[in-house]
């Protein structure tokens, strides 16, 4: 049975009470939310993983993508980020290794880790065609659903599958007036298929059957959005929107097979579309927890786009995203290095945390107000204990030793904390 | 003449023309901007920057502090992280030096960028006073008048005057709970002094006097938020909105004796609140252009202060804000070194240019597109020659060459726009 049966039977496993426990919230709230869809707790039967929860009313939660993009021998430079992303505070980890040691990598990050972990298992049938069969779009319906059923056995905890990149939806691509196509590698890899082989998706048309498997393992899918923006000028367009009533009606299915399910979303948004973006992602998708990149708000820094990203991802979330994959300083330009991601985490970190204040959710305003006095009474050890990396707040104050505790060398002498203590 | 009082007559000024071509629009709203006070251009009659403008329909302009805490052997040091600052796309450079060398470091700076140039007088005044008299509080009346003279007469195009603290206010802020009081320190020196001496701050008592000395020099008027809240638990509350009250009274009276003015804000702020303060600024102080610092998102993330100033100089800039002063990694903790200076900088062209396409100015859309049409085309260069640190991104892109002219490391030989273009 999946968490989400089991809460619709009411009973209470012990996955709902350790997310609950961690969010400070009743079990009650965690079945209903698991119950309507509101909730997932992205756990395969067969996982290792400690027992996470995202939805309405939770904490927002982070994700750092890794993988090899192709040699075999960096197996372990993998698990080095892995550990990395856990360290600073990512909440879930998804292995995009489209290299030869594809599963060595995800099982070498699982045996270090204990957050769950996603994939993309199409991922895995393109590159095994691409290797036996010469190309990606030489892939068939088994070697897709071999790949989601082999990683489910495996134990993966979420898998993003594109089902909304079918006929009609590449036909609207083809249409619009895109400048950058299709930037996801899932939905170019479908979108592709479709294309030279004129036969729809098999994720869409046999969908019943993944939901056969998602039910099994209760691996919760990550409906995908094959058809996101790469660039602010594609946002919100007619593919973008129509992909996501597809997945919309998607969700519904999911839900109707008791299984767990959240939506991806965009992408490269413009600052003042990305409200409208998780609006209408909560009606059409009727509040399935909301999984997004970025958004990038503006495409001019290639080298900073934790930061552009950390700018929409907070936006997305203080209006509803629920989860935010992390984008690190390296997006568009390379393979990300281990410094890459943690500042890649440590941006989602701050994005998330500035939505949860305005959410309102348990432990973030309580954080900030003893931050507040930490710094009031230079209690630099406390500030650097509460800090998403103490590590390097200390290495920066130490940069120029401080004459005395209750200062730094920014305002030096004249601090203003020091003045109105001494004179009010 | 000021630039508002030549705009009230109808002359067009060489600093007028030189704005609307920068901008590419006409003299027209420049002048009528001038003249109602929603555009200033800081431009002392004694100074010797090229002219900018700031406020309503310009691009959103970023201003990067600097200056020495202490000691005078950092000329060279401060001449540097100007050179820097102004290299990534600084619009202005705030001198806020407290070091005995104070003269000499803005004297310097002022030599080698040619972008305005701003100061807080009072610091001049006192670390004067703490020097001769023992202390800042000892300064008197006019050792402050003097220090804006002085720096007035050697050509500092913008001034922040911290007039909004009053003996009310600063009653306002002993009576309420807040937990990190006055984090301004020209803030705090006019508190501790009015505490001290139970006199009224000078700078609000002779207001009119401070107006005779911008008119004569032109020097704008930046009315400090000395109340701005030190942490997300004292934002928007009774003390700040007191004094932003105060100065939009102050603004009034400004634009009746044709001195240029802007207003400055906080600070640290929920990103809840965030649009509701940039509303209630330009209601309050009547549309005058506003100079925001951060506003910070979270106080949990020192060493990365940068991206949490850049989330709320996003929204507050899409929301009206017309001016951000940048915060670097090193906000507080220690004096800003070279390279935290270009990643505040950064951080800050990152959140203007998002919030300049929510504003549809000139320029910023015409950009964006033009990058993604590099990035379909793979053209590196190009993408390089737009980012807004083309350097860091090509050395992002070059740690593990690609193969291929048409990839990078990042998806490898999957590339999705790669597929799509030989897809479709």
């Amino acid at each position: 049975m999946t968490q989400m049966q089991e809460a619709r039977k009411g009973r209470i496993t012990d996955e709902m009470k350790a997310v609950a426990e961690k969010e400070g919230i009743s079990v009650q709230k965690i079945i209903e939310g698991l119950a309507n869809g509101r909730i997932v707790i992205p756990k395969n039967v067969n996982g290792r993983s400690r027992p996470m929860g995202v939805g309405k009313g939770l904490k927002t939660k982070i994700n750092a993508n890794l993988g090899s993009s192709s040699e075999l021998e960096k197996v372990k430079w993998e698990v080095e980020k892995a550990k990395t992303a856990v360290k600073y505070g990512a909440d879930t980890i998804m292995d995009l290794s489209t290299g030869p040691g594809l599963e060595t990598v995800r099982e070498a990050i699982m045996d270090v880790v204990d957050v769950p972990i996603g994939t993309v298992p199409v991922y895995e049938a393109a590159v095994t065609a691409s290797k036996s069969k010469g190309a990606v779009i030489n892939m068939d319906e088994d070697d897709m659903f071999n790949a989601i059923e082999n990683q489910a056995r495996a134990g993966v905890d979420f898998i993003t599958v594109h089902c909304g990149i079918t006929r009609e939806t590449v036909e609207k691509v083809k249409a619009s007036n895109r400048i950058m196509g299709i930037v996801s590698r899932g939905g170019s890899f479908l979108a592709a298929w479709i294309l030279q082989n004129q036969e729809e998706n098999p994720l869409y048309s046999n969908y019943d059957y993944l939901l056969e498997v998602a039910a099994e393992y209760d691996v919760t899918l990550s409906l995908g959005d094959g058809l996101r923006p790469g660039c602010l000028h594609d946002a919100s367009d007619v593919p973008q929107i129509q992909e996501l009533v597809t997945l919309g009606g998607l969700v519904d299915r999911a839900r109707d097979a008791g299984v767990q399910v959240m939506v991806e979303g965009p992408g490269h948004v413009p600052i003042n579309q990305i409200q409208a973006n998780m609006q209408i992602q909560k009606t059409v998708c009727k509040e399935a927890p909301f999984y997004v990149l970025g958004p990038l708000v503006t495409d001019l820094a290639p080298g900073y786009d934790h930061i552009t990203s950390a700018i929409g991802g907070a936006i997305a979330a203080s209006s509803g995203a629920d989860f935010l994959c992390y984008v690190t300083p390296s997006e568009h330009l390379a393979i990300p290095n281990v410094d890459d991601v943690r500042e890649g985490v440590i941006a989602s970190k701050i994005a998330a945390e500035a939505a949860d204040i305005a959410k309102g959710v348990n432990g973030s305003w309580e954080r900030e107000v003893e931050m507040a006095y930490a710094r009031r009474d230079f209690d630099w050890e406390k500030q650097f204990g509460l800090a998403f990396d103490g590590e390097k707040a200390r290495k920066c104050r130490q940069r120029k030793p401080s004459p005395d505790e209750d200062m730094c060398t920014m305002c030096g002498d004249f601090c203003a904390i020091r003045i109105v203590r001494d004179n009010f």
